[in-house]
């Protein structure tokens, strides 16, 4: 029988029914999470720089349905009442003039943006100073690593991160909390520092999967969070076998069996899925994408500041830039016929299960582990929805991946707002 | 038989081969575009400031393939070195801390980046006080407006322009100069101000089509600059007509004529193409795509700047707003659709010949002209290059687009070149 961890203590949804129905005031939702974040931060280091005055007290006068909501945001997310640095020396001090369009979204909802987040250099590999709020020795996960902290030491109910390998999913299963990675170009990449175009992807980390989905639907105001959860009986639930599954720890392949017992127990069916070939050479290929945009992106970084670069995106760079044209083409081509290969799984179920990362955190603050897990979900642009609320014997987190076809977001998050529920009450 | 007009009167082959030979320097080539834009811009108007002494000194002791090509850069493009304002008041003196992707690349590969030129207000519809160069009283269009009227006044070899419905083709038919829209996202927007990040595509004006072709082969370090002009005989070239030529007016369906004569005599076949419902309905979608994305990518500009923003790119905004994500939805829906028909129009031809807009430029500087017969290429992707050396009866120029199948640059531009040289030897 795995282990339970319990979710964050800050939950979006009871802020934002305690804000409509007069109980609390977005003043003093405010107040408490900087009370948190005061309380708390010296110890995680999940926050770089907390948000002038003025801009909280506007968002306090705030009356839209996100009002009360504090959100920290991952610090490659323009802000213009804030610093925003990418996690780099190069743009030490650097101020933009607008807000990202998610962070410009959240505030006409009503969000106060409280903070900004630790990321790593360019969202990449270097690691932050952050630490896993679950166990101060074990990384946080990257490259989301402030954002997934900040919510897992129930600082704020909901945080802006992204993933071009596994920067959100990972980090939401190491840390205990519900990250989301929408289907690709859901959620606006617009004034995010960019590393690949074709794999960025933003996406939110909160308490639970309902938190995610209440999130996502008030930002866009698309229907993503249904009224009331799924019934189990009707769904199919489709284990996914990866070719790479032979790394995954033991803890974590018997907390997706968990999750699929719950399921199946509620009524669910389940079927195995052996990973189709174009899946599997696909996942091989991320790397020439990420590697060949990343040169192209970065382009003054890597010519013109190239000594004030971290050991680690340098390296990433100066690997990718020996990659040919051809080479980088015949990856486009492989990603298109992945993203094919994936719309047909699910015709034979409607959600897949997957480990959301290898294992728990490993023990090192050097290092913020490994996208193997989510990299391919990434390149087909499939949503994936990280279920917190399972753990190893010594109580460290294991998220479990919900994984739906591209563009059934609201699924994606349905069924993990299911096995949400069914892990928090049993 | 329609009438001709002469090509601009600086080549960037012409360039690269003299500086290649040591017949000229990189110094001497900056310098005399430098006093070619102090000459010819009070005039025009294309620029809005030129680059700093230190950057051309730098740029002048460059030995890279594109050393002492000087280019004219859309004030959308972030540069380090000078202010970046994409045309709006919001971003009155705004200095990048990095280059764009695409301007770093050119610097890496040698060019001097001379000067930003002018754009409406997010490379939207507010037009810029810059005059078309082959008559001041006509529109240069827009929104690459500076970058087309630099090249057609003989200032700069080479321009960077912007498409999201017709910006680079359209300016480049009415100032008489060759324009680029590559495949979508073979030039990297990255550091681009985002308008529709569907649609968005950064593009290139110069003299010729085989300027054009020299300097994205340059630049990408792709093969895209054929040693040779192809062969006509064997060529197979649609004749595309669309839903829409109902509205193009007599003289530029004469020069497509024109066009297609000169290649069939050359020895090329021709066939006629009707526009399939697909493309044709496609076309009409494309607002939809561009003004939903546009809400989210200039959100804060709308949402908190409202009162700057200029009349034209305001009303297209406040439109937009009241559209609903389903809409949006069925609009993406329908442009995948399209791209599929598209690519199907090139089992029957190599390229397609079309309008490059509706006439000549209109006489008036109170509009940039209208996109119609380039947003549908925009929207599916295809690499499109406009062909100059053709007029209206008054001498006002007329450009052919060239057309080719996604992915394809390579051969668009080929074609182009052929019929660019049938033109200048005819």
């Amino acid at each position: 029988m795995p282990n339970r961890h319990p979710i964050a203590a800050t939950s979006l949804t009871d802020v934002v029914e305690a804000v409509a129905s007069g109980r609390s005031s977005p003043a003093r939702e405010i107040e408490a999470a900087e009370e948190r974040i005061a309380a708390a931060d010296g110890t995680i280091g999940a926050f770089l720089r907390t948000a002038p005055r003025e801009s909280l007290v506007a968002a306090s006068a705030h009356r839209g349905p996100l009002a009360g909501v504090a959100i920290g945001v991952k610090d490659i997310y323009d802000t213009r009442d804030m610093e925003t640095e990418h996690g780099s020396p190069i743009y030490r001090n650097h101020r933009p003039v607008t807000d990202a369009a998610l962070v410009s979204m959240a505030r006409v909802a009503g969000a106060a943006i409280i903070g900004k987040t630790t990321t790593t250099e360019f969202a990449s590999l270097d690691p932050t100073p952050t630490r896993n709020p679950r166990n101060l020795e074990h990384t946080p996960g990257g490259s989301s690593s402030g954002s997934a902290a900040a919510v897992a030491a129930g600082m704020v109910p909901l945080a802006f991160g992204s993933q071009t390998g596994g920067s959100v999913i990972r980090p939401a299963s190491f840390c205990g909390v519900a990250g989301f990675k929408p289907s690709f170009r859901l959620l606006p990449t617009v004034g995010m520092k960019t590393f690949s175009y074709t794999l960025d992807t933003a996406g939110l980390v909160a308490a639970t999967a309902m938190d995610l989905a209440l999130a996502a639907q008030l930002i866009t105001g698309r229907e993503l969070a249904s009224a009331r959860l799924p019934e189990a009986a009707g769904l199919t639930i489709g284990l996914y076998r990866s070719t790479v599954d032979i790394e995954v720890e033991p803890a974590m392949i018997e907390a997706v069996a968990e999750a699929a017992r719950l399921l199946e127990r509620a009524g669910a069916r389940l079927v195995e899925i052996d990973e189709p070939a174009a899946l599997a050479s696909a996942r091989d290929w991320h790397g020439a994408i990420q590697g060949f945009e990343a040169v192209m992106a970065l382009s003054d970084e890597f010519h013109h500041h190239r000594s004030e670069l971290g050991p680690m995106v340098r390296a990433v760079l100066e690997q990718a830039a020996k990659l040919e044209p051809s080479t980088y083409d015949e990856a486009r081509r492989a990603a298109r016929i992945a993203r094919k290969a994936a719309s047909s799984l699910f015709e034979s179920a409607d959600v897949l299960l997957a480990p959301s990362a290898l294992g728990a955190a490993p023990v090192t603050l050097a290092s913020t582990g490994d996208a193997q897990m989510n990299k391919l979900w990434t390149l087909t642009g499939n949503p994936v929805v990280s279920v917190p609320g399972l753990a190893t014997a010594e109580g460290l987190p294991l998220g479990v991946s919900v994984i739906a076809r591209f563009g059934r977001d609201e699924r994606a998050l349905a069924v993990a707002g299911l096995l949400q529920d069914l892990l928090v009450r049993q």
